[in-house]
């Protein structure tokens, strides 16, 4: 019997005070709680007392939250597309904090620090960790937070291999600006951008004018393409792509996107496209709207096969990149909020107090009537 | 009306010889003949009298074939496969020859020079030929001969573009070798091994031991990968690949070549995957086989899309590469055949003279009789 | 006895007009005169007389010269410091205009077509054209205009190698802006910027804030470097650095500048140092502002060797690049001008029409004192 | 007062055996002995007993040394040519061996493993060592063993950072042959075949035939260079030169290099020059070597400048590289080690048991006579 694993499941189920005795292991331990979003099964979430989180490895830091945010994918998994997210589970990969107690095993960052909780944690040994692909990572890292483990929608957060996957924040940055660069910001930039190879004066085309695809056009500017398409059904959207570096916007709604594209591009179709929703449809657009040579990168979370037109394409000298970002680079994109290169911060819409939860929620989910982008919530 | 024009379509017809004269222009030309394997619709070739081409545009050279190949494209050509193919046209793209003559424009070759003529023409100034990306040419290049104007299979044939086409032939490097530089060597090695970015290191599954497959193996050994995977239906096959780096074989008709590969390389699968049949079930396989972060080379030309598992994929990191082969490697194999680096003339099998030529078809196209690979024609 | 050298060999020593009879050849020949810029030997230069430029090979084209200016490298053989360039002379190599007449081999340029004259002409055809390494060209071309042939520095020039030598212009852009990708735009950013590898989030030093330094600044961009740091003794350049993108400057003539990037860098040094003078002091303060792992780039032209100190950098693993222009990237920068993304012509400080050269020259020639970056001269 | 510190400074005076008290700390140790190689100042050294090593951080290991070798650095520590290097060090930064004990830190190693002992240590998660530039970590990594801390020229050794600085040796792989991976395998394919861009078809010119040179020359064949090219004043080490791959050699002592290795590719020059000796002269012959657009890697540790004749290379287009080696590509090369390809074993020439310490040092130091490249002890 696992003691310590009984007193999570009895944390799961009821709020708890006071002081745990196991009587097998002569062992005494002050329990405290916090406030936390737990999952408890498709549909179902609560802002509820939970066990503040405690080192259980060396490489531990427990993290108290200061801002954080909700991604498209918490979505996802209380829609019930994640089995792996179970009941009990606090939700929650992206998190700006201060670190409040550090495992043995850590050295150099230290209680006091401010730091960046990345979505994707890094075990920093695995053959994938050394060439830098962490969300491969498969020495216990990669997406776990919020997913295999408790995440960041709390009070507080245990935060693994803490010394590869935390970023000390330099003085002088927003936690908000910051924030951004948990998920959102190297998503849109290594699975999009990098992925996609955009490169100054390239055409690229974003299919999907959502905080993804806002953040991919974002950071695409850091290449300076010649020109921006934006491509999404929603005018509100396309909208706001204007203000992230779309220089031409198509609602293909009702417009014929390929048509246009090869318009502004002489014939030839965009040198890159960026997939930023994650359906068959919008997949097989990116692979009609480049050009002969041309790259899609797809970031988009799909549960259905495409199609994929070999007939055509193996001719055309396409590449086709998928990915869950690495996060390898967050400490460059961290250098450039720091120089104002790069205004991630942009993406918030709406803000709250991690006692407001429920209701960013709700405001984040009903996007498209309330026209949020990103929500921060913070410790008040 | 066009005199020139009339003779070609006389020529087109029949046999000719003797002279023309054009009162039109107060022109007169002695028309040569030659012979040549002309297409004449689905199933339909001959070996037969046609004009000896030649000079039309400034950086032309007529080129005396000495040796000669058949490519499987041909084969589908006869099919009815390629419909730009039209009656009439001399089949072919690949040949070593001598430049018998040189037009104004061109001014590093001349006659008596000994040439490689590639399958892919290159304008040399349009954006693709400046990028290096020949096969995409729209100069008026890419894949022509055999296809839009007359080809190589003939006595003689005009090569456009000449310097930016062709390539001198080191002394003391045989026609053999050279000839399989014309499409087959750089076929494999771009569009599988360089798409593919084998690695030294690397785990390579070839899907496909055909001739394009056995090409792929053969330069992937440049890369010095660890291990190259074959994969076919045909036991005769498997056992050719052995002769050309296959470090091991599978038999997909009743093996689990995804098991296989999984057992070899640590349950992580293959750092690469190049495709050489054209089918979608072959290509499904491709990306079945790669690990995490790998990358997909399709080299077959494909007639049918085929499923992308993106529900699978979009999370795995991969990369997949479609191409024709733009012979950016050509000097470089070149070199590597005249330091005996590459031994690709042991794709060849069986040798003929160009008047056997309708024979050659025959063994090549009976493969999986005859054994052919490559089958040689030689001026006698 | 060549008679059209004699004609040209006269036409160096005098003003002509009327016409030319050759008995020798039975030729006869119409000589049109213009005014060009024409070295005389060390110190001498003269606005004068001489034959309009003919169609000498296939390849050519005539350009009427409707913009043009003058480089550091002009002022560099007016000192005696190219003794490839000999007495007679027409000066320049970067002019905008416009297609008179074009040689027969000419296929895609015609008469009218306005194009922009590059200072690298590239044969297209030799082994590092066909790299994209124009100015290593190998086959009659690299930095020929002004230098081994005559330039533009005059009404009108030939340009040999035409397709691969010059560049179509959009509609819509200004000759002043595509005047500036005749050289020194391409020149900062290549040897610069891509040579330096500079990347989202470095830290850029750049030692020389004259116009090619400030090109490789305003290039560096393209890339958004987190810090542009510019170093040089003179305070009015510094002052210019800051509008191209500089975010420091250094006066090194009173400033400690390694001191001072280490202290901008937490100790580490500069990502990418780009030499942009041309002495060996300036190359050394490069190679140790860098950082391990750093970057030299060097752009200036040198007439001594420098001191590498390896003890030092043996172990930091640094890269140093040398080189010359190539232009591959100039179709990239003219649709970076063209989209509005690169203000290159803001480097123009002085205007004139054709027949102002010599006081051009003296204006260019005095930068420290009349502030001169780029000049432009047009046809009026 | 430091009571380990008075052990060790003890220990490093005197064998030592049975127990020790710390008094003042209430503390009680038993300590173990060992051998080791034991530097004293320049030109002396011991295999003498000192403390066994015990674990002092969390990611320590203690591996008991099965294997082991010198290395040229070694050579230099002896004259005194690295101050950092103290009385009393144990020397030696290459072993094979097995695991003792591991820190409370180390997760996936563990007591029995057997592994390589990398020259290189790295903590895994400073800037550096997270784009795989081990050699430069700035969190307590690089070269340490043997240099800053105890080395492995011992019965046992501390391995710090354990999990990123060790790799497990695959089945079937002999020691002798991963030993040579600890060091001058990836020294010679990282800093010089790496660094220099070795690619299939390249001319590679290696200046000097010493052990890492022949490490290069062995590394390069990775990539199929069509010329290996070996320069060096000693015809016997040109002879071992052919065993490791050299197509041709070239005695500088009386042959005029530059001169062969442009007769041998058309006056062009080598693709690559790699440095491999450590003096002004080898690298600047590298600088001559070299064609246009050509790289020169720098393997040689140099403690005197070298003149760079920037007025010749400025405008050549060329890229020169150091370094220290990271070990990157270790896994990759034990890959190669395993299936085959890469028999790096042929280095070792002479054969010892570890306590013929002193003697494997006479016969590695008079290598001119004796022909030794590489020298393993092993523990009998």
């Amino acid at each position: 019997m696992n003691c310590w694993l009984t007193v999570m499941q009895i944390a799961g189920r009821m709020a708890l005070a006071g002081h745990l005795v196991c009587e097998q292991h002569d062992w005494y331990r002050e329990v405290v709680v916090m406030r936390a979003v737990v999952y408890h099964g498709p549909g179902k979430k609560e802002w509820e007392e939970v066990p503040k989180p405690t080192i259980l490895e060396d490489g531990d830091v427990i993290v108290r939250v200061d801002a954080v945010t909700i991604c498209g994918t918490d979505l996802h998994i209380l829609k019930g597309d994640v089995p792996a997210v179970t009941d009990g589970r606090v939700l929650g990969h992206e998190a700006v904090g201060t670190i409040e107690e550090a495992g043995p095993g850590v050295k150099v960052l230290k209680p006091g620090d401010r730091v960046l909780v990345s979505c994707i944690s890094a075990c920093g040994r695995c053959r994938f960790c050394r060439e830098g692909r962490y969300g491969l990572c498969v020495g216990g890292g990669g997406w776990i937070l919020g997913h295999k483990i408790d995440g960041t929608q709390a009070e507080y957060v245990r935060v693994p291999f803490a010394e590869t996957s935390t970023y000390l924040i330099p003085s002088g940055v927003s936690d908000e600006s910051v924030l951004m660069l948990a998920d959102i910001g190297p998503t849109g930039y290594e699975v999009g951008v990098l992925n996609g190879g955009v490169q100054p004066g390239d055409v690229v085309a974003v299919v999907g004018a959502g905080p993804i695809g806002l953040s991919a056009m974002l950071t695409s500017k850091l290449y300076s393409p010649s020109h921006i398409v934006a491509i999404d059904v929603a005018d509100a959207r396309l909208e706001a792509a204007k203000l992230f570096g779309a220089t031409a916007t198509i609602n293909n709604s009702r417009e014929d996107a390929v048509a246009a594209v090869k318009e502004l591009t002489g014939g030839l179709g965009a040198d890159v496209a960026i997939e930023a929703v994650g359906i068959p449809e919008t997949f097989e657009l990116c692979a009609e709207l480049i050009r002969s040579g041309g790259r899609v990168a797809n970031i988009g979370v799909h549960g259905k096969p495409a199609t994929l037109h070999l007939e055509d394409l193996w001719i055309k000298g396409v590449t086709i990149k998928t990915g869950l970002v690495d996060t390898y680079s967050t400490a460059t994109l961290l250098k450039l909020v720091a120089s104002g290169q790069l205004k991630v911060d942009e993406l918030i819409t709406h803000r709250f107090s991690l006692n407001q939860f429920m209701e960013a929620y709700d405001i984040f989910a009903r996007a498209a009537d309330t026209g949020a982008l990103k929500v921060v919530l913070t410790r008040s």
